[in-house]
Order: C-alpha cells, then sequence, then structure tokens
C-alpha cells in the first residue's frame, strides 16, 4: 500500500519541520487483513546524546515483531516494528564518540523504542557497529538481531570466547536450526570448533542446514533420543533451544552432559522440572537480546558483538542467513514478510530493502 | 560405642595384613537406635595411582552425610561416612606429585568412595590442599566441605573470582545464612566486597551470621519482599538458596535482577516456573560439589579452591564454623554429632576429632 496523496502532502509540510515514511500499526489486525500495517508521514527525530540518526538502507523481519505487534495495546500510538537493519549515519548526538556521520553501520536497536521499518531511526551507539563492506544490504540487514543472539547463547551464557577453533570438539546441540538464530548459531559453532548437531525435518531445511555446516541434522518428527545414540551423542555439553522449551525438556533432561549449559530463548509455558540436573550441575540461561538496552546494562557488548560478526562475514567465516528480500519499504512489503515469518516454515531470514521508489 | 574385644584382636589379626577402625553403617537405623553407626574393623586400604593415604584427624558431618544413610541399600556394604577431614598423608601412590608423606592436608573427598569417619580414608590428591598451620584440627576438618561448595557458587556458578574485593558492592541474598554453608559463603562473599544479605530468626542465629560478618539479617517468619525493600535491596545481583528452594521461589522471582545469578544446592520438589526470569535474561545454576569427582571432571579446581581457603583462613580473612567438637571417633560420637545436623537447628559445623584413645 502506497502512502496516500495527503500523506506525501504532509511530508513537506510545515516547511522546515522534516518528515519521514514509517511503516506501522496503530490498531492490531492479524496480518491477513490489508490494513495489518500502514504507512505515516511522521516527524523526523533528531539524534542528541549517544544517538545516531540512521537513514535506514534495509530492515529484516523477526519472530520478536510478531509477539510484538500481537500484545500491541490498541492506545493509538503509532508502533512502528522492526529490529535489525543496515543504514548511513546521517547526524549524531554530542556524546557519540566511536561513529561519523556516512558510516555505514548495522544494528538490531532497542526494543522499546521505533523500530528500523522507517526511512530513518535513532540508535544508541553502543548497540551499533560498522558493516561489513562485501556484502549487499539486504544480506547485512538479514544479520544483527540473529547473530547478536547467538553470541551471547555461546559467549554470556555457555561462556565460550567466540575465535576461531575456541571451543574445539565441544558438542552443541542446536533445536531448530533452520530458522534465523539456528543458521548464525550453527555457523558461529561451528566456525569454533564444535560438534553441531541439529534438528531439522522438511528436505530443504536439511539442506539448508547442511549448508551452514551442521555435522548432525536429526529429524524432530522421529524419536531424538534415539537418534543421538546412533550417532555416538547421547549426551552433549551443550544444549541451545530455539523452539518450544517445554517440548524439548524430557529430552534436554536425558541428554545434557555434567556441568553443561541449558540455553534457551523461548519462553516456557509451563513451569518445568529442574531436579534431574541437580547433581550433574548443570547451568541452565535465558537469553534475550533486548534485555540488555532494555535494562541499559552492558549495551556495549552488542556493538563489539556486531564488529566480530562483521569482520567473520567480511573474511566469509560465516555468510548471511538472507533467504528472501522485498523490494521497497511499503505496508504491502512489511505485511507480506511478517505473513512469512508468522508461517513458522520460514527457512533463514526475510528482509525488505528501503531504498527502492515507493 | 567403643569396639567390641573380638575386633580389637581382629585389629592385629591375620598378622601383616594392617587393619584399622571405621565407624559406618551396614543397615539403616533411625539415628534415634543407639545401634545406628557401628564401629568395625577391617582392611586398611593401600595408596595407588593418584590417591593419598591419610591417617584422619578429624572429620565433620554434613547434611550429605544423613541424605546418603537414608538412602543406603540394605545390600549388607559395610558403608563409611564422613566427607570433611584434616589428616596427615601416610603414604601415597605412584602418580602423585604435589603431596609429601608428613604433609598436614584437608579435603571433602569424594561421595562414591568410603568416607572419613575412619583411622584411614584414600583421597585423590586433586581433590586436596595443604591444610591451614594456624588453626586447630577440628576447626581446619570444619572447612573443606561448606568452602568448596561455596567456592563453587561464587566462582564456577555466579562467575566471580574469588579474591579480595573482587565483586565489590555486588549485592547477594544468601537463603539460611546459618548453616555450615552458609557460614562460610558469607564470609567469602564479604571478604569479596560484596553486600550481604540473609536469613535467619532465632536470636543465636542471628547472632551468628552478624559476627561472620553478615550486612543485613531478615526473618524468614516475615515477609522477607517487604523487608528487602525496606532495606533499599528490593532486587539483588545474586541469590544462593541454601534451603527449601520451591518454597523460596516466588520470592526468587520476585527479587532477582537482570542478568542476575540464582544458584540453589537444594534439590527442587516440584517443578519450578522459570517463565518470569526470560526477559531479564537470568541465569540459573545447581552446585553440587560431588558432581567433579563422581563425573571425574575437573578435579584439581576443588584443591585449588581449598589452597585459597587454607591462605584465607591462616591470614584471618575468614575463620573457621566450627561450633560442636566431639573427641574421640566413636559409633556414639558419629550417631550423636548426625542428631545435631539432622535437628535442622544446627548453627555452623559439627566435627568429630580423631585422635582420642578410643
Amino acid at each position: 500500500m502506497a502512502i496516500s496523496v495527503i500523506d506525501k502532502i504532509k511530508k513537506f509540510w510545515p516547511f522546515g519541520q522534516v518528515k519521514m515514511t514509517a511503516i506501522g500499526v496503530d490498531q492490531f489486525l492479524p496480518s491477513q487483513d490489508a490494513r495489518a500495517f500502514t504507512a505515516k508521514v511522521i516527524a523526523r527525530p533528531s539524534a542528541t546524546s549517544r544517538d545516531l540518526l540512521i537513514k535506514v538502507l534495509a530492515s529484516a523481519i523477526n519472530p520478536v515483531d510478531i509477539k510484538m505487534r500481537e500484545s500491541y495495546k490498541n492506545n493509538g500510538e503509532f508502533r512502528v516494528f522492526g529490529f535489525d537493519a543496515v543504514g548511513e549515519v546521517i547526524s549524531k548526538g554530542s556524546q557519540v564518540t566511536d561513529f561519523q556521520v556516512g558510516d555505514k553501520v548495522f544494528y538490531a536497536g532497542a526494543q522499546m523504542r521505533q523500530g528500523s521499518n522507517a526511512e530513518y531511526q535513532l540508535v544508541d551507539e553502543r548497540l551499533v557497529a560498522l558493516a561489513p563492506q562485501t556484502l549487499r544490504d539486504e544480506e547485512i540487514a538479514a544479520m544483527p538481531l540473529t547473530s547478536i543472539t547467538a553470541s551471547e547463547i555461546l559467549g554470556d551464557a555457555m561462556g565460550y570466547q567466540i575465535d576461531s577453533n575456541s571451543a574445539q570438539g565441544h558438542t552443541i546441540f542446536i533445536v531448530n536450526g533452520a530458522g534465523g538464530v539456528g543458521s548464525t548459531l550453527i555457523q558461529l559453532a561451528k566456525y569454533m570448533g564444535m560438534v553441531v548437531i541439529t534438528t531439522a525435518s522438511r528436505p530443504e531445511s536439511v539442506a539448508w542446514v547442511k549448508s551452514l555446516g551442521a555435522d548432525y541434522i536429526l529429524d524432530y518428527h522421529q524419536d531424538l533420543q534415539v537418534q543421538l545414540t546412533k550417532i555416538g551423542h547421547d549426551q552433549v555439553d551443550n544444549i541451545a533451544i530455539l523452539q518450544n522449551t517445554n517440548a524439548y525438556w524430557s529430552l534436554v533432561l536425558q541428554t545434557i552432559k555434567p556441568f553443561g549449559h541449558i540455553v534457551s530463548i523461548v519462553e516456557t509455558t509451563a513451569p518445568i522440572d529442574m531436579a534431574p540436573l541437580k547433581n550433574r550441575g548443570v547451568q541452565f540461561s535465558w537469553v534475550f537480546m533486548f534485555a540488555k538496552a532494555n535494562y541499559g546494562i552492558a549495551m556495549e557488548t552488542q556493538g563489539q558483538a556486531l564488529s566480530k560478526i562483521s569482520q567473520l562475514l567480511e573474511e566469509g567465516k560465516i555468510k548471511s542467513t538472507l533467504t528472501k528480500t522485498y523490494h521497497g519499504l511499503t505496508a504491502e512489503n512489511i505485511r507480506q514478510a511478517t505473513q512469512d515469518v508468522e508461517s513458522g516454515r520460514m527457512i533463514g531470514k526475510v528482509v525488505v530493502r528501503h531504498n527502492e521508489e515507493i
């Protein structure tokens, strides 16, 4: 849906006040409804303090966008989603130290601020890194949210350094390897020298996780414990749960080694039994990548994580997980990309390029 | 109960085979039963491989002794408990590298081997450190199990270095500070510069945890959240649960800060709700100090932890948590000390000295 003539006029009025187009919602409608998203012309924000004002070149849709839209309070506030972007620094706040106007950067940003499905966006410089120079915009925009999450799973929660062969021979079992986080996590774990076991079922998912380097691909429609035993890994050092924590919990209890690390990014829907893990000294961690920005804690670690990812992408040590691109920042494209993610059948990432004429 | 005349004779027969006295069980009887423990003369073991043969000078009773005795299978095997000791190295296996005959050492040992309630005992050198030179035997024997546990809570699970002021200003809430582990944990946390909040109710418990350095002492018979708010710490960085994990869980959910660490040493008796911790990125760890020896993983870290404890005790940075001593390795003394621990009202630690005439 293109923006209306009235909105186009508003964009240049009143003169002097800079406007921009943003795609968002001011009421919750299911994504099947053509009006699920709206293009609006709103005031372009100004950068102060440690903020960068970014001209967004491309943004990605993630499951968190779906979740946030579903819990949108119909309070009339125009809410812009999109928490994954590449863009160019247009201006900066007075306390910015690490970036210059004209820098091309990538970032996931902060959940409580307006997102990247807009021409321009503010983001705290601590959450940002220089974008890899060798990739196309849509390839870059696919990466920040999932690679920060994967870095926090492997680093903050499992305690590894993310370096070449830093976890040589250690095993990781990734529940749902083909999604956004899984696709990046497989690659980082392989880069670190790990044995990577993951789940996938559809032939295209199996082919995808194989192309990312997974050593063993198990079918989650069959008994997973039996398959793990068959490949000689009935016990693993690390488990990353990227889908339905409760459904996989009994497998986790059987499978995790003494002093192993269990990490989940998917909220439990019922209490879980921790007792069988006690005598194995096991650790369970939640990773939620927005927590650092939400609470203002260790935000600079996300910029640092992205710098490492940028380097690995440039060196070809990992590759972009982009699988689908829409062209143009329109309400319709955001709606289509949202439906792709909602289907639950998405492999890799879907991105909307902004720099097409809309 | 002294050993029988027949056992005294067996001790020297057949000639050439060295015997020793050990206190243990060959059937489960409640500790109220005078026959709950038996003194037996059995063969003295020999040190091979990385084992040290120790002449035990004093040993302590811990809750784990109670738990293991209660789950003793009445299979006729004579089982010796006691997992906390000071003693002298009498001989050593051919692969021992770190200790000499004559060294005075302390250790908790390994759960699957015979315990310290015996004249002699084998222990893997990796679990052992030189005993502090400035303390009495019973003061030393009180320390290993609880200080290894406290070190693993603060180090392995919460991720701190155990050094002077290494956690300056961080808060720790210790559920049940007056017991064995709590009494050591309070002191180590204070040494590391933490703000220590703990629970105690009886006047003698309150006085005890105060003497160990606790900054705030809350009454667990009153609303703990209200008390935490009152002292200005309604949220804390770290929580160590040393009693009834399930009973304190709802408080934990309210109280732990974003990226906080929750550690428990007490097995849950029902599933626990983890969902409210997800968006705070919280970590939950089990600490079970026998897991390293049980699985043969990182055993040397326990010797290292005890070396640090030995140094801190010698320097007076922490003090022994001994509160009660029995004199003589007898079945009756072990039974009495067991009853002390079973009462649930024990403050600090109870130790049995062995080097009295029996």
